[in-house]
Formats: structure tokens, C-alpha cells, sequence
């Protein structure tokens, strides 16, 4: 592959997800293009960038125009106009994207697979709503069906007075209800699959959650039957859609089970942790995938953690001071509840591990 | 660190190292600006680039004004450029690097430090050299003082016929007659100090060259005995330079003893392994090294194994091929002889890999 012949990859979105996809594609000889609307943006510091509303059919029609393959970094992506605007292969899956921009869609999709979900009922007026608590029971979480992540655009119900005032807040668009899952843990898998076929699965990552945002996650969270499960369900998912790319699943772990929270189809805030412990990242394994390249090792070498700095960076110095910490800032403004780095440690031992993320836990306190 | 006060680093010329030096220096949050004659070069792929001569003061002065720090990439930036046009520190040393660029003075700097090297005189005539030879002994090497690198300005001496041709041919500027080195191997080792004077060193790695150029690496080259040889030889130079950054030294193995060879004042191409070899790479510890941040942990993991890819690139897809192998292009235009891009293969098992190593090897053959 030479400088003139270079492949390009355009990439839906400049922060940090497409930032650290063109970080790991550089040593691939591959050349990146971001649409974003702004010039300062995380990927727009690292990479070429044309100006421009994600869901501007002609802008999108741009980017195709200069580069072989399309991919995304923001989930919100709208379909429309990348059915209307892409000119290029647009991977992964515009129909399984589709489905993830809709928790309504995106459960029926799970039922239908066969991948456990809580109970989940659509709420598009109050008197759907008493009729899906009726159903479902309390406490349950009344959700917005599209545009939620990071907690925003949910409530939990925990008794009858609650309802009114949660539909009032969040009814303006249509709802789903889902049942409570007093769960154990939260883990999620990542799995990656490329264009002619070939498949992998890093291990579990076990994540904490505050507010409805990403903490920190653990890797591998070692459990041989949920691993098993999980890869079983993923894959369910990765060939139906005769998917490329990296695939995220989000589940709850109660009585000992998987039950399915979300997917995301793309590389994914728990599997940052791959970049120093994998042997291959899923930044990486998602552009080889979107090429039709041979996919890299997801073996994890040895434990990990990784920890979200979210409204303020803590002193590089402080993080760097713990031993087999790397820092990892997206060159953004600091904003209360934003995401702007994260850091991962890495051991052979697990006990090392859970010292010192509780020393970055620390410095990563807000 | 916000995007606004982000600090920046300016490194002198955009080659595969400064390309390297930035794509490892992004996470930490850092901005970087090149200056190099072409704007198409590996670093200006990656980074912004101000187009001008390295040897120009204006333009390090240019370069200067846009970042905190000013590290390089080229070994042969004119050093009198860089006393008068940085406003900047320099890091890491312009005195080193000074005696890197001249094979004399880098041969007394070993003396004076007690590093031994092979025996060698100054050639500035057919009779400087025929004394030399006199005293050195055949076969020994005549090199050009400066600005030789890859093999280039180099002729091996075997017998008194060779003299002659060889001083008409190279003679045209300042030479120095070595003695041949008949080793039994070659090893490098890199080490790293931070402004503050922390310092730490990669494991030795052993070398391979053909024609002057580095074939392929392997490393962790496991000896004690020549590991803290080698690591109180270049802890000498670090501290007597009061060195901040990655520093290389190469040595000939004989009779189970080190003799240096050169040194390299800055990243080295026998140390690309440790991007995925290394819990933390020599890119990144030298960017950490010049802005004072603490230093990364040099553990190996695993065995590892780097082959270059000289004047033409395999065909990604089948180095990828190869189980736990990661390709490195430098986006360069493919020309014979001219470092295109490497691989590194990572394995916990000396044997795999020493197997995995062939098979690469045979893809990068020209």
C-alpha cells in the first residue's frame, strides 16, 4: 500500500470513538476524513475534516466522495440521510443502526433472536403507561425510545404517583417501558466481525455505572458460561445482519443470568481497555473488519481497568505516576457531565490491578 | 489539560519517528507540529506541518513559536541551526547530538565515558590512512565522519589494494578508519530520562542488518550479564548530557563482550517493537521524557519480533494473516532501499514466534 494509493475511510462524527479508530488505523497506511460540525473536534485534531451536519444527505454524499468505505462514530447518525447520501459501502449495518436508534426496535429485535430482555412495553400515551405498569409492575424505568444515552431521557418508577409526572416530563416522544432488573452486575461483550465472514469476541468487561454514565469497567470479567452465552447471543446478531464492524452488547448479570440492556453497533466506551490490554484493539479490529481484513488476536494480556475522566481532567502527572497507567485525553473542553478521557491500567496480578484503580478512581473523583 | 491550553510539541522533520512520536503522544492530550520539505510526509499525514529546511533557523524559529518543546526526528538537523534559531528547549541534547552526528567525536565520547569501541584513527589523507591501517590492522572499516546512515559512506577494508579506491572514493570529506568487529551478534538498548532525571531501559534487543540496513529485531535478547553492562554504559551518557529523552546505543557483541558502535540520540528503529511489545513504547516514553511526565513501565511482554519492509510493502492482508502480527505503514511512496513500513509480531512463546518470524520474514523479502 503506498502513500498514492492509500485507502480512505470516512468517518460520521469527530470525537473521540472516531478519534482513537483513526489513532489505530494510521499503522494500517489508511488515510481519515471526519464529518463534524465542529473543526476542533477530538477526530478533526488527528485527521482531515469536512464541516458539516451529520444528517445532511449532501455532506454525506461529500465524505463518500472521498474515501472507499463509511463508518461512524456517532450513534445518532440519521439513517435517512445515509440511505439518501452514502455512496460507499456504509458499515456496520445501517439496518442493525437503525434498530439501535430505537429501544422499541431493538428490543422486538433481541425477543427475536432469542436473547433475554427485561419485560418492555411501548408507551405512547398515560393510559399506556398504567397499562404497561399494570403488566410489567414497579419499580420499572419509563425510557424515550430514541436519542437516550449516557442515562439522559429515563425515569425510574417506583410507586403509582410516580407515573404522571415521569409521562409529563418524557411523553412529548414516544416511550417504552421496561421492567427493573435488580441486577448483580453489568458486563458487556464486544464482538467483531468483518465483511467476508470471520468472527471474534474479546472477554466480558464487567462495568459500573453512576448516574447512567460509564464509570469504569474490569477486564476479563472471567466467567466461562456467560462468556459462552454472550459470544452465542452476539453472534446470533453479528450474522443476521451480515454485519462488519465491532458490535457491542450491554447486559445486566441477575440470578446468574444474561438478560440484554442495549446494543451498540459500533467500538464502545467499555472496550477501551483493549488498546493496552488486548493484543489487538477494537479500534483496530473494527477498521480490519470494515476492510475485510484479517481480523487481530482479542486475547487480553492480563487484567485491566479502565476509568472515565468525565467534566474535568485530573493532572496527567498524578495518572501517569501509577505504575502501567496510560492516559488517554480526547482534547476536548471541559464540561460538567462530559466525557473528555479516560485511563487504563494494566497487571498480570488482579489484586495490583484493584489497588491501583482504587488510586485512579481517586484522582478521577469529580 | 483542555483542549485550549493543550500543550504542544514541535519535532523536526516528519519522518516515520516524528510520525510515530505523535501518534503516540495524541492520548496524552498533546498537539504536534512538524517541520519537513514535503507536506505529504509520514508526520504531515498526522500532524500539522510547517513546510521549510531543516537547516534553516528561520523556520526553527517558526516552528518554535508554535509549541513548547522541540524534538526531532532527523539525526542530522544542523545543530548550529537549531543553537540559533530554537527559542524553545531542545530536547533531547543539541551537545549529543553534535557528537552523534560526527563518528570521531562520538568514538572519543565513548572513550572518555570508558564505553568500549573498536580501535579507531581520523582520516583526513591517503597517508593519515595508510597509517591507520598501519596501526588498526586489516580488515578494518573506513567511514565518513558525518551523514552516513543505512550504510551509506561506508567501506570495508581487507587488504592493501583496498586503500586507494577506497580513499578516492569517500575521501572528498572528513573519514575514520575502525577496526573490523568480528561479532558475534549485534543488540541495542534503549534508554529513557526525564527532564527531572528519571531514567529506565528497554531490555536489550537483538539486530539484524543486511547492507547496512536493520532487517529485523528480536527482542528481549535475555543475557544479565550484557543487560547492566549496557544499561550503566548509557546511563553514563544520560546523566553526563543531562539527557531528556529516548537514547540508543548499538553495540557488536564479541567474545561475549559489548563494543559500542553508534549511538542514536533519539528513537530507534530497533525499538519499534516495544509499541506492542512494551508496556509503555519508546515513542511514548520519549514524549513523556521531554515534557517531564513520568516515565512508563519498560517490561516486556512477551517475546517480540520487528521485521522492516524495504522498498516495497507486503500486501497487508497477508502479514495480518499471521497470528498476533501487527503492520506499521509509514505512508511513504515505495522506492528501492527506502524504510516503507515495519511489522511487529508478539508472542508469549519464543518458539512460536520464532516461527511466526520466518514467515514474515519471507513476506519482506524484496
Amino acid at each position: 500500500m503506498s502513500a498514492e494509493n492509500a485507502k480512505r475511510v470516512g468517518i460520521v462524527g469527530a470525537g473521540q470513538l472516531g478519534r482513537m479508530l483513526a489513532l489505530a488505523g494510521y499503522p494500517l497506511g489508511l488515510r481519515f476524513v471526519f464529518l463534524d460540525k465542529s473543526k476542533d473536534a477530538p477526530g478533526g485534531q488527528v485527521g482531515e475534516i469536512i464541516l458539516g451536519e451529520f444528517g445532511d444527505a449532501e455532506k454525506l454524499r461529500e465524505l463518500s466522495e472521498h474515501v472507499d468505505v463509511v463508518t461512524f462514530d456517532v450513534e445518532n447518525v440519521p439513517v435517512e440521510a445515509v440511505r439518501e447520501g452514502v455512496t460507499r459501502p456504509f458499515r456496520p449495518s445501517v439496518d442493525l443502526l437503525e434498530k439501535a436508534q430505537d429501544r422499541l426496535l431493538e428490543k422486538q429485535l433481541f425477543q427475536s433472536l432469542d436473547i433475554p430482555t427485561p419485560p418492555f412495553a411501548p408507551v405512547d400515551s398515560l393510559a399506556d403507561l398504567r397499562a404497561a405498569v399494570e403488566e410489567i409492575g414497579l419499580p420499572a424505568v419509563l425510557k424515550t425510545r430514541r436519542l437516550g444515552y449516557d442515562g439522559k431521557g429515563q425515569r425510574v418508577l417506583r410507586e403509582g404517583a410516580d407515573l404522571e409526572p415521569a409521562f409529563k416530563e418524557l411523553g412529548s416522544v414516544p416511550l417504552i417501558l421496561e421492567g427493573f432488573v435488580n441486577f448483580e452486575r453489568e458486563v458487556s461483550i464486544i464482538g467483531v466481525r468483518s465483511v467476508s465472514g470471520e468472527a471474534r469476541f474479546y472477554p466480558l468487561s464487567e462495568n459500573t455505572h453512576r448516574e447512567g454514565i460509564l464509570r469504569y469497567s474490569v477486564a476479563p470479567f472471567e466467567d466461562r458460561t456467560l462468556q459462552g452465552l454472550a459470544e452465542r447471543h452476539i453472534e446470533r446478531l453479528l450474522n443476521t445482519f451480515d454485519y462488519a464492524g465491532v458490535l457491542t452488547i450491554e447486559f445486566f448479570v441477575a440470578d446468574g443470568k444474561l438478560i440484554a440492556n442495549e446494543i451498540a453497533p459500533r467500538v464502545h466506551n467499555s472496550g477501551h481497555w483493549t488498546i493496552e490490554g488486548a493484543v489487538t484493539s477494537q479500534f483496530e479490529n473494527h477498521i480490519r473488519a470494515i476492510l475485510d481484513l484479517p481480523l487481530g488476536d482479542t486475547t487480553p494480556m492480563g487484567h485491566s481497568a479502565m476509568v472515565n475522566f468525565i467534566g474535568t481532567m485530573p493532572a496527567v502527572e498524578d495518572v501517569l505516576d501509577i505504575p502501567g497507567a496510560h492516559y488517554h485525553s480526547y482534547g476536548k473542553e471541559p464540561r460538567p457531565g462530559r466525557k473528555l478521557g479516560h485511563a487504563t491500567l494494566t497487571s498480570q496480578s488482579r489484586t495490583e490491578l484493584m489497588m491501583r484503580l482504587e488510586h485512579l478512581l481517586n484522582l478521577a473523583a469529580e
